[in-house]
Formats: C-alpha cells, sequence, structure tokens
C-alpha cells in the first residue's frame, strides 16, 4: 500500500473527520507514521490542553492497524488493542509509529508509539488484527 | 460518586462534547453503565453504520475509569487499557457497562462491557486506573 | 472435546509433569475448569506458600485455549494472553475457570478467573487463541 | 540493583528452581537480559522440543519486573502482564531482555522481548509493576 492509498483509506472513514489523523509515511515492510495536528476537541480540559485517553486508544488503533495494512496491501481489522500511558500529551501535535512485528496468516502483531515532534513517548499500544480477508466486511461500502 | 457527581464529572471532558456519552447508573461498590447514543460521526462507514475502534476503545476507557471513580469519590486516570474486539457494532446505541473488580491503594482494576439495548456483547475491555490521588493533575482544570 | 479427551490433550504436555494442572469440567460450550493442587515448588517463599505468577499466567494460557479447544474439538494455540493480578494466592489449591466469549472463524477469545475453591478471586485473565487448525503444528508430536 | 544482588533475588524464588533461570545483565537505567537454558521439561512435546507459553509468560513476568526492580533497588510486585507469541521457539536457549519504560511513584511499566541467541524474536510482553513498597510483603520471606 502506498502513501496515497493509506491516505485514502483514511480519508474515508467517517469518524476521521473527528480524530483528523493524516499519514506522513508507509513502508511496505510494516511501517507507517501517522499525524495528528492538536485540536481542543482531543482535550479534557481546553484550557490544560491534556489530551484525552480514548483519542490515544484510537491513534494506536489506527496505526497499529495501518502498520499491518501497509503490509497486506488492504485493511487489516483489529481484533484487539493494548495501551499502556506513560505520561499525558497536552497542547502539542503527536505522531503515532506503528510498526507490524508479525504479519501471518492468521493474525498480525503491531507496536505503536505515540510521541511528540521532539521524540518525548507518551504511550505505548500494541494490537492484533486481522490480515486474511482481502476486502473486510467492515471496510465495505 | 453519585450519579449527578459522575455525569458533572463526564460533562467536564472537552473530548465528551464529540464522543457524547452519559451516564445511566453508579453504583458506589463500583458499577457504572454509560450511554452513547448512535451518531455517525463514530462510524467508519456512514452508510454502514458501523463503529470505529477507536469509539469503542474510548467507552472502555472512560466506563473502566469512572467505575474506580465512584468507589474513590474522586477521578482514577487510566494507567492502561486493553480491548478485544467480537463484533462490529452498527446503526445502534452502545452501553459500556464498568465493573471495578479491586480497587487498592495503588491501583485499581475494571472491566468494561460494550453491548447494546438487547444484550448482544461487541467487545471486552479491561484496565488498571491509578486511585491514588485524589486530586489528580489531569483532571485539574 | 469431552472432559476424557481434555485429560489426555493436557497429560501430553511435558511442561504439564511441572504444572500439575487438572480438568475438574468440560463443556463443549466453551467452559472448562481446571484445578491445580498447591505445591511449594510453585511458590516464591515455601515458608510463605505465595505463588509465582508465572504459575498463575501458565494457568491463564491453558484454561483459556482449553475453553476454545473444547468448543473446536481441537487444540487452539495461544496468540496472546493477559493476566491481572488482584492478590497473591497462598497455601491453596487453585481452580481456573476458563470461557470462551467468542469462536470465530479466525480468532477465539477467552476469559479465565483464577479462584480458590471458596471463590476468592487472585487474578483474571484473557486472551486469544487460534481456532483454525485441526491439527496445529505445535500439537503435533 | 546490581547483576550479584539480581542473582540473588531470583535464586530465592522456590519457582526458579523449575523455571532455571539465569540473569546476565543489570543495568540500573532499567535494562536486564536473563537466560533459560533448553529443557526438555519446559516443552508441550519432548520430541518436538517446543516450548509451552507458560514458560515464554514466567520469563515474561520475571524479566519485566526485574528490569523495574534493578531500577528500584528492591522488588517491584507485577500487577499486569501481557504476552503476544510470534512463533513457538523449540529446541534452542532463551533470552529475555527486559527494559523498563518508565517507573513512576505509583506504577512502573517495562518491555520484554524472548528471543534465541541469534536474534530471532518469539514473544513480545509489556506489564506494569508496583515499584512503590521497598519491601513489598509477597517478598518478605
Amino acid at each position: 500500500m502506498t502513501l496515497e492509498q493509506l491516505a485514502a483509506l483514511l480519508a474515508q472513514a467517517e469518524f476521521h473527520k473527528v480524530l483528523k489523523v493524516e499519514p506522513l509515511s508507509a513502508d511496505p515492510t510494516g511501517k507507517v507514521t501517522l499525524f495528528l495536528r492538536f485540536d481542543s476537541a482531543y482535550t479534557i480540559f481546553k484550557a490544560k490542553g491534556n489530551y484525552h485517553g480514548g483519542v490515544i486508544a484510537s491513534l494506536v488503533d489506527v496505526a497499529g492497524a495501518m502498520a499491518c495494512s501497509v503490509v497486506q496491501g488492504h485493511p487489516t481489522p483489529t481484533a484487539n488493542l493494548r495501551v499502556d500511558y506513560l505520561k499525558t500529551p497536552a497542547n502539542c501535535d503527536l505522531f503515532a509509529d506503528g510498526e507490524a512485528r508479525r504479519v501471518g496468516k492468521t493474525i498480525g502483531v503491531a507496536d505503536v508509539t505515540i510521541r511528540d515532534s521532539e521524540g518525548a513517548v507518551y504511550a505505548l499500544g500494541r494490537g492484533t488484527f486481522i490480515p486474511a480477508d482481502p476486502n473486510p466486511a467492515i471496510f465495505r461500502n
């Protein structure tokens, strides 16, 4: 999957009009970097600018799935995900680096690091994704 | 924490203007039920009405934290969460039943079930929450 | 898979000569109960009788896999597992209640509760298991 | 915690007479490497030499806890752990590289990689550990 195809896939999802995640890079060996520009809509407190945990979890979901998707060349639905929150990002853009650790016939496993532009790490994610179906039902419009 | 206090806490978060989650019940022994009315903004495809995984994960985050918060009487930030997606809900309102399984001095553990009004289960969540601080920094405006 | 077949499957594993886990019940809808008689070999401190976390995790692995196996009628290898330790059991026999929450074509999800004979819960487990292959390579002697 | 102290701590546990894990290195910034010499007692099938998932999970437990312990200078009990099995190791010694990703006042988070001597990765682990108590009850003999 090329960066253009990844961008097109991300643009499809209705929820991404809220979570305005943009792909920065896509490596078919299983690496993607996504970008989320800070928006106070993502926070707990507007004045504080601290990100809501659900926004971080959503980024992990998308970056993990995309890391497997670029290997497969088609969407790979999420079977499960886990997020460890190390510290709360505030008032900054976020980057999600997704890396497929293994994509087999049945499942894929991907890691996700949530960081800022200077490399400070805010959360660690990992998940299981389903690579099997080239045209997963949940991605058929 | 009473239902009114829980509702007030949820209403504080900026992101909950997007994820319009409402509390239905709060039991100080550690049980809460949250409600999310279907909105096409939460979907992958508007026409299909299928929920985005990030929305489900956000519900798990909030319901798990709230299940521990009602025990403690104050917000309990999320340390980690995990979500297992069993099937994709579509075109339906969602309920998140959170249940604290143990709230100790250092950490709390809560389970979350994501279901519809008829009891069909779509996702299972579990997480670790930090009960210690009666006034957690990330919840101070 | 009947209780006898489950017992035979468990008896095969070399590691179960160390972790002497015994099946107590097997329901083909996806429920199993396993039994582990206390042995000081499972502890951190013999004098204290407190179970090592690895023993608990091993029980979760086996009970989760078996809960999916009884549905499928054949072994279902573990893709991932998670264990939340609520309190440390000591000097008591343990029971592992495994319950398949969903077994689909590609993956199964099972919950495991680690408890004693009086129902005190010590740990919560959950995992993903691979149901696809009726004769998984790792179970072929 | 020095390598000698880590070795002494590991030698205390009764279960480590079964799971004969040895420390190879300990860096007080939060890195440890543990070694497990192959033993057919750890397998599913002796003839096949394939490791039981519980043995891998036990290694993740110990290596994650030790990665946080070397930072703290005292044992850090496991709150939860997760293991993703990528492929099954067989007939080989195993190494567990533990790395603390963050050790705060309340919890620590550590990553564990299970590999062989040539760097082939078999499993990925992550867990939450409790750093607070310099003399945790479960480690008091």
